[in-house]
């Protein structure tokens, strides 16, 4: 098994499978077979048992899976069994949401620290966490252990900030800003571009409603 | 040209079109062809080719893309020339973020209403906007010509909040709840689980870390 050779569209769905797999968990299911599974996530059972097949197969027998088990496998292997440290570049509406937002912690994502250049901003508490200066971020991240720097900047600023990440050693960018990042092979980033978003259901409303138009 | 073909990868790749046109087009760029816009974007100039072919090609001759008419013409595909109302259901952190975002507004979608159950929240103000209780959201939406909605609440409740707007009429659903929806077909879904994108980004952090130990 080599996980190098793993697509992105697989990892892109093990999340789901994690977030399946922890709802039968907590409701007491020991056993799931890849057809029942299939059931309740709408996608093929061969496609499930193709997905599971790059991580070894997770011991599939006649009577299923063993639900705690494949839970916990697939955490591990989205790293989750370790703590990863984040901060936050930019202290507007978003950032502040993502800070305050819980859930993260549970999966082992620590908000650590939020920054901003904006001297009105700087002081206030998120979480109980305090905005510090853009001058803080290099030295903190260094003495902090951050491996992930979550951007949610304007666009305008987004290249140059993640480019002094990148050089304060950080592992992984997640970007809210609305624009591609070019960096150095071993930085991971994951876009989230929300207007990209909107942008496609806004296409798919009109699509819609196009088609009933000509019924 | 049949519009209901074209596969939702293509349709995801169009906001992004979109949004390197704008740019070219705000720097007064004239024309560009599939080879330059290639290198801007790094995607090949053969899967721009087939892409823009979906929507009839664009026009391109020798000497490449109208910028202007590209973006106009991507802009009118993606229903950007029309006003989609949207309401929020959730006024917590990341409702309220959204709510305060003014880009939404620049692409024609107009915040009009947002709604929590949380009697703190309701009579606080979003960018002018009033929290409302969540018994006035259906009178709301058939009043207000809404067609969007933004869920931004905890995943119990989502999924009956969701079947509720399906019979106030709502056309779309940007669903930020941590659970997957089950709407009747005309209803558009568009998920942004912002948990699994932080996974995939753990899992690629992870991947990383134990290539380089292998070296």
């Amino acid at each position: 098994m080599d996980e190098r050779e793993i697509s992105q569209a697989v990892i892109g769905r093990l999340p789901r499978y994690f977030r399946y797999l922890g709802e039968l968990k907590d409701e007491g299911v020991e056993r799931i077979s890849s057809q029942e599974l299939s059931g309740l996530m709408k996608v093929t059972a061969s496609q499930i048992r193709q997905d599971f097949n790059n991580f070894g197969g997770f011991g599939q027998q006649g009577y299923g899976y063993n639900v705690e088990y494949l839970y916990y496998e697939i955490g591990r292997i989205l790293g989750l069994d370790r703590q990863h440290n984040f901060i936050i570049v930019g202290a507007g509406n978003l950032g502040r949401a993502l800070g305050n937002y819980m859930n993260f912690e549970r999966r082992g994502f620590i908000f650590k620290g939020i920054f901003d250049q904006d001297p009105d901003l700087v002081g206030r508490q998120v979480r109980g966490v305090r905005v510090m200066a853009m001058e803080d971020m290099d030295r903190f991240i260094r003495e902090n252990d951050i491996d992930i720097a979550v951007l949610t900047l304007p666009k305008a600023g987004a290249e140059a900030v993640a480019e002094r990440l990148a050089e304060d050693g950080i592992r992984a960018i997640w970007n809210f800003a609305h624009v591609d990042l070019n960096l150095p092979e071993g930085i991971q980033v994951e876009n989230v571009h929300l207007s990209d978003s909107l942008m496609k259901l806004s296409y798919n409303i009109n699509r819609y409603m196009k088609e009933q138009e000509k019924h």
